[in-house]
């Protein structure tokens, strides 16, 4: 999935004691974030160390070159474009084998409290995707919070307005798989009703 | 929600040290529970004390009339039927206040190897009220577990033979309201892609 460089950083973090796999898969995007998402807190050396790679021009994950894998692979469907928020929603989503189009990381989502506004997100790149063509859906995986729904919204706009031919799709919300209805939260249990599906 | 000597005996249960009110909710059925099903740990006296209340003909919640509160209550739609496993998920549902049909509780979930079989739950009296007639649409609302979604299968493939006019529909399976994408499991985050929707 990641570039060599970037899985053997992964690799030797986790090592840490009271470090997962998924805890190191963080840190490369952190190191190299904008200065104010990175902690004060963050060794200055560590911090200004340059990593080998940088974000791929095809705003996917992390690569030695200017596409990343999953973009250089031809077998994927170029028809589809699966937007999430960051590097490790990549990882997630083709741990599950449903997805067989290709990524676009925004890096975040809309946050202004945060001052994270739609210009530091690669919100503009994805619509040159778009306005590109040969596009047939575009599938917003942005978490499912707060700021992850205010941008899936602000996006869906945007490319309605740019290419009404394209689907926009969200993923479902509803019920865990293996999850009892008794402990699921009135939101989550509201959108599973409202999103029922035939059998 | 409840007959009033249920809601009384789910305030006192729910005084005790270290029990909830969700913990209580449970109480009342299972102090009439078949005996299998009842932990024989379980004081012989209170097990056998009777409960001034049964579950209702229309089969949805704990009532001391024949219909319960619910069924009695002619502002709602009788046209659909949720089913769901235990008088509990009831209180769960009313709760998103997305729901304005009726009730049919199962009283439990198909599990052979807990010898919980067709036989033991109410779906007979389920294809009764679909026979009468006058129903559009049934939601089976079981658990998004093994035995829940066993159930569901079960009931779906009934419903379908007796009345083929009739729509079955299930909750939605997907993210829960307010995660992140990188927690969900894969099975969870799969359904969630295989579902998505136009936004």
């Amino acid at each position: 999935m990641h570039a060599p460089p970037i899985q053997r950083l992964i690799t030797e973090l986790s090592k840490l004691p009271g470090v997962g796999g998924r805890t190191a898969q963080h840190w490369p995007s952190t190191c190299s974030a904008p200065a104010r998402r990175t902690p004060s807190h963050w060794p200055r050396r560590f911090a200004r160390s340059k990593l080998r790679v940088s974000p791929a021009r095809c705003a996917s994950t992390w690569p030695r070159e200017p596409l990343c894998r999953i973009c250089q692979d031809a077998r994927r469907d170029g028809d589809l474009i699966c937007v999430v928020e960051e590097p490790v929603d990549v990882i997630s989503i083709e741990r599950t084998h449903e997805f067989a189009g290709r990524y676009h990381v925004l890096g975040g989502a809309l946050s202004p409290i945060d001052g994270i506004d739609p210009e530091d997100l690669k919100i503009t790149e994805l619509y040159a995707r778009v306005r590109d063509g040969g596009v047939r859906e575009v599938v917003i995986a942005t978490n499912s919070t707060t700021t992850g729904e205010a941008t899936a919204l602000h996006i869906a706009a945007g490319v309605r307005e740019l290419a009404p031919e394209v689907a926009v799709t969200r993923l479902a919300s509803g019920l865990p798989v293996g999850s009892d209805l008794e402990y699921a939260d009135e939101l989550t249990l509201g959108r599973a009703f409202a999103g029922r599906r035939a059998l």
